[in-house]
């Protein structure tokens, strides 16, 4: 039953998210968690509201 | 002063929400806490981010 | 598919989760959520890890 | 590598986000941890969706 | 700089974290993130703090 | 009504988290968010539990 939540920046696209979720699934099957038993969720997150390096990423990558 | 984080899919009505927010509120007054101690916040995320059975859910259910 | 994630003070007995386990799932049943779609995860926070008013609880609730 | 999550009502400007984003850096430095190992991630969070004293803030606080 | 928490039962060898942190990893590498890039964190949960069909999941698999 | 959730790794004495509440309570109050208003709670994760660089953070930092 676990659960993941992926924080990221927004941009993905829809082909990066489906490749993602199925990585992220096929990761916990080889530790035995079968895919129905997971609930992966993803927030986009906008670089203006990210810090890093005590900056907002939208300044240090836009 | 507990805080609750809702995960759900996005496409819920404002009545829902309400519902929801009480009902959540009552569940932690039966065991003592106080509705004023309480802090509920609800991430509505889009079926296109949400993982599950190793595929988009905005696949599953369209 | 909801996920509800509870940040609260460590201390709670079992019988109290049961019942919050209980009046959440509830509150979900009420706007159509089925119990077995929903995951519920309760996070036991010391209160030396929780910070209100500028003060670890700790300090405020001994 | 600390990570930080910070959910607040949605509607702050960019400077104050910035301004949190420095505040919440120099509280980590001030206990010994570097800028660069520091992610902060702000959810925005629609008063609509957030609960408090078993209402919506939306319509405590429109 | 994605961030991924994971929450699931306390339990899990060693290995098997070390197998999930590689194969998270592996995951976000073919979307283009490199492994420096990226925080996994893992929260163990006691099944009494995990609740499921409206129980919890310390009942239902003991 | 912020909330802010920091993880990071267990190990800091009760003086380093108490500096903290009280930096990040700062940084809230410089953009007018009073103390009484903010919740921050601390989850202390086992290096064994992070992952960094594709590896579990207890080997790289032991």
């Amino acid at each position: 039953m676990p659960v993941v939540i992926v924080e990221m920046w927004e941009g993905r696209t829809p082909e990066q998210k489906e490749a993602l979720i199925k990585g992220i699934t096929r990761a916990f099957e080889e530790i035995g968690v079968k895919p129905e038993w997971l609930n992966i969720i993803i927030h986009d997150v906008p670089k203006s509201n990210w810090g890093m390096r005590g900056e907002q990423a939208s300044r240090l990558a836009p």
